[in-house]
């Protein structure tokens, strides 16, 4: 494999020409995208609408004429089927941490009112990105029906932890440091045949790997759209309830957003029907709106031919890696199995994070996580081959000629 | 009083030049500026720096060299002296909703850890903007020590309703509707001589009225940035916990951003020390950022000044609408004394809806709000003297000419 490969995998993607869409600075080569997602060039000349037509001029009348009132339902219709749900199943809205906690106190609910009234517990991974673990731990700690957080210590394991007295399964579906993807379809059914509804967090999933909520099982879901969706910085998340849980679907989040007759200013909270009751409160219109043009390019693709390619890049990767550092103490962290792996790469290295601000000072972005894992993430509507294989050539220069400080200082970010 | 006194008013307005840091557009007098403040003209080019740099160029890397991650803290700050909070109090981030949720359940917790642990009762209006009692109801409901929501009727029993039984006092500053002015330092001293907390919601007092929550006595508070703080349609909202509770300060909603050591990814919460454990989940950066905007032209006013022209400005609508409407079946809701009023006036009328719809269609922009009431906000940073007069004269062009269509169909929004 040499170079010249690479750029003929690139003439020969049907992929290539997505990278258009995005504004990539020059000089980057990009694999942080499963952090934060590249900007879309659309976006600028939409934040631009927003502001300055929607806000300035028209001002208040946009919660109508310009649809903000509809945005969230509009745009969850958008990202649906990128995650094999429905019309009316998805609301972009708040963060993914909150949309976790209405999601799993939905589920805590739909289990006290029927035969899982006696099931206290909520089932994790200990590996789960942490969030998660706190949300659950905020809402099991203000519960007092004695509800409490497993944290399972590996997925082997996490069969066996799902018993008689779990109320809910949580699991991230790709693992934000690892990029191990469950088996979706069979944790789901297991769940089920322990009486425990499942709920999936989606947000290293979401745009990058295929998803198929019904076809495998899912109870609840949500996810972020600022990493492989692309929908800017800190942009609101989303959450999937799908048509059969959502008349028993009940938060205590219960704001103005979620309520049958907003308008109408009554001082009892009534959920409205349909997935509108997942909904709180006022959501940030120019960061939502934004959303938008991230889904906007997957319409010119499939999730398939983005996966396809993932692979490709991931495997291609891996091997690179493996073939030109062979050398140095690197740790493949990430599954080999195409089955088990989401859109990412993870080496362990023993000085990983000094080698990764040596990458990024190259023009190399990914990201570091603890204990010791360099992560990069491939994004297929804007990295190419050749990227991969330029970006191999400096680890490799790196790592080779040791030009990296191992006494630098420590940080990171989600 | 004629038109060209208050042009006369406004030649002599210390503040009328403050009007060019906004862009309104023509034809329009701006009376819903308590429903969503106008546009800062600044808003656009910072929009463009976070998209187009922060974002686009810059990337992740934007966490630290772009000061994301501070940014609800550094808001925070500048907007704390425009409330009476100190450094270190406040931070912007999530919903008003999600807010008061989180100011909500640590007064109970508070309460639950001292003397007033058998304290089961929240007082607020039932008058109360109805999100904020939504959100109370929302987080009773899931407690089970038989936390109750108690809703007063009427402003005058509200001292009565505060008893033995009340854990917190939640109130609005400034009412939705009525534009009626609690005192806060009477009913916050009421309220702790009978063993209570008291939370306020200063949505329609951030920006509008002068504010001394030290002072005053408040013990938490919340409140909204796109209203009076104009700082964009569904700006994140802020928080205030003043130092003497932030160690007491818990919150169910314990994501990853109010943890001491979020990059550790250790699997167990542990609040941050100060104001960053009312954080939750990552921010809408885009939206964000551009609150600084709408707080950035305050720093070249002051509370008194912005408060005396506010007064000015209702007294003249007040009058004029008296005066040159008096024929009409007009009723004043906000309260004359100054103490009492916030910055809007409210009129009923029995056709209110139809004859906003009217005022709408002719440029002069308000709002309504069941039952009967046409809601007009005065926002002393971009409305003139003759704004008022112009605005008057066309109600009552409307009223003497009915020329407003009592069957027009009924919407609105926040």
């Amino acid at each position: 494999m040499t170079r010249n490969d690479c750029l003929a995998l690139d003439a020969g993607d049907a992929l290539a020409p997505l990278r258009r869409h995005f504004d990539l600075p020059a000089g980057v080569i990009y694999l942080d995208g499963n952090s934060l997602g590249a900007r879309p060039s659309a976006a600028l000349a939409r934040a631009q609408q927003v502001i300055a037509q929607e806000w300035g001029v028209d001002l208040i009348r946009s919660w109508n004429t310009a649809g903000w009132f509809d945005l969230p339902k509009r745009l969850g219709n958008r990202l649906a089927p990128l995650i094999g749900a429905r019309d009316g199943e998805v609301v972009v809205n708040d963060t993914t941490s909150l949309n976790l906690f209405k999601a799993l106190a939905a589920a805590l609910h739909m289990q006290a009112g029927g035969a899982g009234a006696a099931r206290r517990v909520i089932v994790t991974e200990r590996s789960n990105f942490p969030t998660d673990i706190y949300m659950a731990q905020g809402l099991t700690s203000w519960l007092e029906r004695g509800y409490q957080v497993r944290l399972v210590d590996s997925v082997d394991e996490l069969s066996g932890a799902i018993d008689a007295d779990t109320a809910v399964v949580m699991l991230t579906h790709v693992n934000y440091r690892t990029g191990y993807q469950h088996d979706m379809r069979a944790l789901s059914a297991h769940a089920h045949a322990h009486g425990a509804l499942i709920l999936w967090d989606l947000a290293h999933s979401a745009g990058a790997v295929p998803l198929a909520l019904h076809a495998d099982g899912a109870d609840l879901a949500v996810g972020c759209t600022y990493k492989y969706l692309n929908g800017g910085p800190g942009a609101p998340a989303f959450i999937w309830v799908p048509k059969h849980h959502q008349a028993a679907f009940r938060q205590p989040l219960s704001g103005w957003w979620g309520h049958a007759n907003p308008f109408a200013m009554a001082p009892d909270f009534a959920p409205c029907d349909g997935i509108g009751r997942a909904l709180c409160g006022t959501q940030p219109i120019v960061s939502l709106a934004l959303v938008e043009c991230g889904l906007d390019v997957f319409d010119q693709t499939s999730m398939a031919a983005i996966r396809a390619k993932s692979l490709a890049l991931t495997d291609l990767f891996i091997a690179l890696v493996e073939q030109r550092c062979g050398a140095h103490p690197l740790g493949l962290v990430t599954p080999r199995d195409h089955a088990r792996r989401g859109s990412q790469v993870s080496f362990t290295h023993p000085h990983g994070y000094a080698v990764m601000q040596a990458l990024i000072a190259r023009g190399v972005i990914g990201d570091y996580r603890e204990p010791a894992i360099m992560r990069f993430g491939f994004t297929p509507l804007y990295t190419s081959f050749s990227d991969v294989w330029d970006a191999v050539e400096i680890l490799r220069q790196i790592l080779d000629d040791q030009t990296y400080d191992i006494a630098a200082e420590r940080g990171a970010v989600t």
